[in-house]
């Protein structure tokens, strides 16, 4: 090397340039609410746990089967599917990058503004042109926009993130039949809505449904997703895939989880429950939010002089968080700078939410 | 999507043409002596699956620590460097993964041939040049040809693969300080090895070491890996990384394992007995075996006429097959293709080896 360079300097030019993914903040020590990042307030099932046992120990040693079957089949199953149309990942994350990677370079990637801030960062990474396609307040899908989009690969959240608005099957065949090119749509909340798209698989080859174990499956911290497409884009997908992505464990605990359907039913029915509970409490408040089919809540908090806007989330942002109550807040645009995004905890966790919401309207 | 495309045809072209990774041959059902991967036979550390169980439960329905900093702060103990220095991927290949992405692209990337066959496949995804260095029969390195590399990185297996050679700092350090790029010394093998280059990194800033846990540490099945270089590069590649690449029990498993080296050590020095017993065993058969400092034996058998080359190491192979032990195969190279590559296994499967060869010898 010579003295003079600094090995950043030997970096791509657009990484030197670029900034990473800003993942959620993570509190450290107790006595935290914890409903920034959309995880499950409920635990896994119990099933997982026992599976994760049987998988360890001396069988630790050997690499994990690459093609990552057993998954394959049982959501197949699950899905009406083949195992030649599904692909996991380490977390639907992994999947995003996989299908930027196969289909973003010279030709762009686009997506909504707002909706999963990790694709921005995906493309950077891919350092592949952008079309970011913005919604209005309405936050149902732009056609009109999304007609014009000239780009290999679209990315669409349903339901939507931070919004927690989801799309119709009716909506986004509109978009895919439209699209030369293919259009991803990113379920991750799919397991708290009303409709998902998976049954859209039959009739559009250029679908790619993706799903993760982090939101209603309570497994964020086991890493696990996947995608549902054309047999064609598996292969594609599979020739940029690490081989053993999706490690022993991971593998035996997804299987598990995805096995007790009953458990996952009920546990995003509860989680719908108190959703809509709150959701009509804060509209009691005279609180704009979102008709929400996630596990979370896109609101528009009022102060208790009645107004709204950036300076009020925000300030109720820092109050919930002076009281350890981490939500999350997204400042970049006037789209959504007036809201709050707020995980559905379990009850105690919302109440919490409630009593704080109260003491935050008395103090002002 | 216009019903003339298939979906395929949406993939970027060098992916359309490429081909995926060929991980090794995973066999279905009991019964295999399966070497070919060069696993460990000896199951991890008992506090791995203490570790493991410690962290199950409730806890993994939340996001992993994105920073990986309890695995960051013991490697950097283990290794006398600082945190900052550090970074951990879902195995090494996900480590190299983000090496290519950053410093592979307009510019070219090199590496020696043979070497692990993972660089070439990560260069066809990135759709970056390649400058591959030949060795010659000798497995030393080519100091030569390396000075006339002009890449930004250049990737060195040390101890290689699939020869099982290691080479001296004084060798890697020569190369290091004609290079003009980011030198990556894959030490997948290193505590196998009697020298390694991490004392290396307070020398050069453009050095990268590599590490894995599927091999000495026994823990293949759980994909866990790192990299130690300069804080400046440990960025770089963060911003390329996924934020959560690595799952909540890899961590806590690998935090575990990093912490018993006793443990390891022990492994790691039967595993090198056995080695070079073998070693000296098909020696006295008239067999060329490199010097291994890695964890398996790069042999070139002869059979009962004292015949060597391509067809007598096919016709093993194949025996071995029939005889349920799996090794492996290289018969791309004329450097190569006259050798097995055979994992170094506990004591009883290597025995069932030694009879095997015994059989094949009397059978010709």
């Amino acid at each position: 090397m010579s003295a003079a360079n600094s090995p950043f300097g030997y970096a791509l030019p657009h990484i030197q340039k670029m900034h990473g993914y800003t993942p959620g903040f993570q509190p450290k020590g107790d006595g935290w609410v914890k409903i920034n990042t959309n995880e499950n307030p409920y635990p896994p099932s119990p099933a997982v746990e026992a599976a994760l046992k049987a998988a360890m120990g001396d069988v630790l040693r050997l690499y994990p089967d690459p093609r990552s079957e057993a998954l394959r089949e049982e959501a197949a199953k699950l899905h009406g599917v083949t195992p030649e149309q599904v692909i996991f990942g380490n977390g639907s994350d992994d999947v995003l990058n996989l299908l930027v990677r196969a289909f973003a370079s010279e030709s762009p990637a686009s997506y909504l503004l707002p909706s999963y801030s990790l694709y921005p960062v995906l493309c950077g990474i891919q350092d592949t042109g952008t079309i970011e396609v913005p919604f209005d307040r309405s936050m149902e899908l732009p056609f009109e926009a999304l007609e014009k989009v000239e780009a290999k690969i679209l990315f669409i959240t349903s339901p939507n993130a931070p919004t927690g608005v989801g799309f119709s099957n009716a909506d986004l065949s509109r978009v895919i039949e439209g699209f030369d090119g293919i259009v991803v749509v990113d379920e991750a909340y799919a397991d708290f809505a009303e409709e998902n798209a998976t049954e859209l698989l039959a009739k559009y080859r250029n679908l790619v449904v993706t799903r993760t174990f982090s939101k209603s499956y309570g497994l964020a911290g086991l890493r696990l997703g996947y995608a549902l497409a054309d047999k064609e884009v598996v292969e594609i997908l599979d020739r940029v895939r690490d081989s053993y992505n999706v490690n022993r464990l991971s593998q035996a605990g997804g299987l598990a989880a995805l096995k007790d359907q009953s458990y996952l039913k009920a546990v995003a029915a509860k989680i719908c429950r108190t959703r809509d509970y709150y959701r009509a409490e804060w509209e009691k408040l005279g609180w704009f939010c979102y008709p929400s089919q996630s596990n979370f809540l896109f609101v528009e908090p009022r102060n208790a002089a009645g107004e709204s806007g950036a300076a009020v989330a925000q300030d109720l942002f820092e109050f919930f968080k002076a009281n350890k109550i981490l939500v999350r807040y997204f400042p970049s645009s006037p789209l959504t700078d007036s809201f709050l995004r707020i995980s559905v905890g379990d009850e105690d966790q919302m109440l919490r939410v409630s009593e704080t919401i109260q003491k935050w309207l008395k103090n002002a």
